[in-house]
């Protein structure tokens, strides 16, 4: 990717496309209509999934992703809207958005560490098959299991067994809580705000009266500064730097006192924080590229894009190193079962770090591009 | 690093210093006759040093670096050697050098297993004051101890106090056997022979008819193609790729029969291998360095120790993880110990990784530069 500047235009002769000549209010609208309507299918596609929970689960990520795109873009271009309004719409969004994400992060927690111990094994990556029934461990083939191989690579097929337990236990709360969420008076309340905005969006009077090329952009730009402040606060310098351990270098350190977040969680925070807001960045020029706002490349989304996907990779490598650590604190475990979980935890501390590498690249390269 | 093209030199206005006619026999008798005399030193030096044991390995580590240049260089230059007497003398230097060792590969290996626990900690490395006095293993600082974290940090410090029981034990024993090694008639055939080596070295007669620079780099150059071809069957496209995970890939695998070579093992060998034969490249570049034989580059001989010490590397790091595999194999040590063991071994593996990732910089640039 390499930067483009546009040839000197010629005055007057051939004029570009302006962009249309819409209101802040008529863009905003458009949008967070859109993703209403959005938010309203795939609440209907999760009624309908009933005991299907590949649709379910299906219908769940779009209603997520539709109502972080609404409180992501009341968030950004706040100033324009009735804030009254849009702040607890937004709370509310966030909330269910939480609520339906726990039991996807276990799913996902549990293949990625399934997909590990089999990479660790030195076997190729097994895919388990359909994915099981709510609430019912599947048998996983765990690697080891029958194998001629000494103590150390039975405690791989036992660290297996053991986290398919956890997390499976974990994602049968996780969806029993998401079930009582979504039978709870405030989903209906979310859902009622979400059927509103899908025919009226809470706008401030002054959206009405500004051109969506004139106001937009600046608000834009803002999140684009609390983005770069962030990542200008991070060890981007260290990361960039193949192999320098930093990732796992707290993977034995003490935690200071009971309370205390591990080290680890400590070092990951701010990149956590980036990725908020990257994603706020993304769902802000979303409402730009809709409009051809002439301030910002469209190019920039695909950047962003990769940016998001980097950061995501480092919060699902990270919760599921946590993972295995937590599942070394069972009691009474086998000492090749620790060991096993033990190497799971290193290699995950270094998909945490081969992430923020992998981040660091797209932020050199959108320094060249971007904005 | 760039290639340079040497001007186009003006015909005989101003010629360049052509080296000296020495042959082939004069410039191999200089090399070996001076690394004879470093080990005479050295073999002085170890019996001056006494129970120092610092001093000791001092002396043992120049013994051992000028006894693997002379089977080196007798090596590569082997068609311009008395073959049977060079072949046997090579034979033992080899294993006069694996017996002084020993010694030496279980201190550095406890040191760096010692550092990557600290660094895991997330404490500042600690140098365990002066070295043990030989066979009394030193009481290290070592991490955790002490700390209010949990269980999985006092795995930590279980883990460095089983290491260093372990390699304390086998660096004792690889102590005594060096000693029993220097007291025996063998070690003294070989100290004979080195006297012998340096007042005469087994030549064949056609070395003393041929001039150095005709005969050497014909011989260079074959040591070069065989290390060319043995870094060819490595997977440098993969290893040049950061946090590409194939170095920790067989870390759990499964050990196809009792004495079968782990997968690891199996997996490091054509690196070891190679790491052999860019030490014999490096001896026969010195032979050319000291006699300016034109058809090699001086600069050569910086990119190839920068390839050496990124293959050392490897190997230590190989062997710190094979040792922390091995420890985890104890019986009856706690779970929390076990875990430890996994992630030091899985951090080492890492660090088997990024030497892979280095030597593939430096080849990249050798191939630029070099021959």
């Amino acid at each position: 990717m390499t930067a483009q500047h546009p040839a000197p235009r010629p005055a007057r002769t051939a004029p570009a496309p302006e962009p249309p000549a819409v209101t802040a209010a008529e863009a905003l609208t458009g949008y967070l209509q859109d993703r209403a309507t959005d938010f309203l299918r795939s609440l209907r596609l999760y009624g309908a999934a009933g005991a299907d929970a590949e649709d379910a689960a299906e219908a769940a990520r779009l209603l997520r992703r539709s109502a972080r795109r609404i409180a992501g873009v009341l968030h950004v271009y706040r100033p324009l809207t009735d804030t009254d309004g849009s702040d607890q719409l937004r709370t509310e969004l966030l909330w269910l958005s939480g609520a339906l994400g726990h039991e996807h992060a276990c799913a996902a927690r549990l293949d990625r560490l399934r997909g590990a111990l089999h990479r660790l094994s030195g076997a190729p990556a097994v895919t388990p098959g359909p994915a099981p029934v709510r609430g019912v461990p599947a048998a996983g083939p765990w690697p080891g299991t029958g194998a001629t191989g000494d103590g150390l690579t039975v405690g791989a097929a036992r660290a297996g067994a053991l986290l398919e337990r956890r997390l499976t236990l974990a994602r049968t709360r996780a969806h029993s809580a998401a079930l009582t969420a979504l039978g709870s008076t405030r989903f209906h309340a979310v859902a009622d705000a979400a059927a509103v905005l899908a025919s009226e969006v809470p706008l401030a009077p002054a959206a009405h009266g500004v051109l969506a090329r004139e106001a937009l952009p600046g608000l834009a730009e803002a999140a684009q500064r609390r983005l770069v402040e962030a990542v200008e606060a991070l060890p981007l310098s260290v990361a960039g730097h193949p192999y320098n351990a930093e990732a796992l270098a707290h993977g034995l350190a003490a935690t200071p006192g009971a309370d205390a977040p591990p080290a680890e969680a400590r070092q990951d925070a701010p990149w956590h924080q980036v990725r908020r807001l990257v994603r706020l960045r993304r769902y802000a020029q979303e409402v730009l590229d809709e409009q051809r706002c002439a301030a910002y490349e469209p190019a920039l989304s695909v950047p962003l894009l990769h940016a998001c996907q980097a950061l995501d990779r480092h919060r699902d490598a990270a919760e599921a190193a946590a993972a295995a650590a937590n599942a070394a604190r069972t009691p009474r475990i086998a000492p090749a079962t620790a060991y096993a979980l033990g190497i799971l935890h290193a290699d995950q501390r270094h998909e945490v770090e081969a992430a923020r590498f992998a981040f660091g690249r797209v932020w050199q390269r959108m320094a060249v591009t971007g904005p």
